[in-house]
């Protein structure tokens, strides 16, 4: 879809995936090597009680998952940042994540006619229906041929 | 180090890394597989004239380097997220990447005497001087055990 079939309200869900310890200890090794992401065994003397998800983990997954729905995906030019991250819960070997994404913001380019600006608001859940991760991302979307020769 | 011996200004500067090609294209086609980050050929016709790296590898990379410049490491008891990522200039093959970190705000718990909060503005700069990319990260750090004692 292009920047103009995406209005303010929005939404969609992606698909599901699970995050298994193996997965989370490779990632964490290369990107975020602290023991409570990397040694089962040290995790459980951690504030987190066991082994968690890195957060970037998570993140990568989120963004995989939204990507892989395919809803701005051909449309995109990139990316100019991200707000408002947090980690609300921890990941855990096993949990499975899917993510809500609402449009919230729509800004056709001033200068260059065939694109926009459209920021996304997401909610990362497990498998229990609980939050454990919200975000906001601005991505620039090609517009519609037809509607950015009419605008 | 402690998060009492990381008051309001302090910064450090990290070591620096360049981003290969064949790096780009493999961390992109995991996590990122948008054609302009994995396809050098194809890239060429994207609004960035040719293959740049994927933002969350920038963000990964400088995460990492900051992780080894061991200056915080040690204390972290994980992170309630982050703010204001801006993507500012593309990132492309043989880009060496470093990354300036200074300390904004700083608040002990006041819940948890063992621990505080501690803000941290990043630019991560490429070989030229120039920012690529900042970014605000917010990390739980444990107290020096004498100074939370004292507190």
């Amino acid at each position: 879809m292009y920047f103009d079939d995406l209005p303010v309200g929005y939404s969609f869900e992606t698909a599901e995936r699970e995050l298994a310890e193996a997965e989370i200890i490779a990632f964490a090794s290369q990107w975020d090597p602290q023991f409570f992401h990397t040694d089962p065994e040290a995790a459980k003397s951690s504030p987190y009680g066991g082994l968690i998800a890195s957060g970037y983990h998570t993140l990568l997954t989120a963004f995989t998952l939204e990507l892989a729905s395919n809803v701005w995906t051909e449309a995109s030019m990139g990316s100019p940042g991200m707000d408002a991250l947090r980690w609300l819960r921890p990941v855990r070997p096993g949990d499975r994540l899917r993510v809500r994404v609402e449009v919230t913001e729509t800004r056709p380019s001033r200068s260059k006619p065939d694109r926009g600006i459209t920021r996304f608001a997401h909610t990362v859940l497990n498998q229990h229906g609980e939050a454990v991760m919200t975000y906001e991302t601005m991505v620039i979307l090609a517009r519609r041929p037809d509607a950015s020769a009419a605008s």
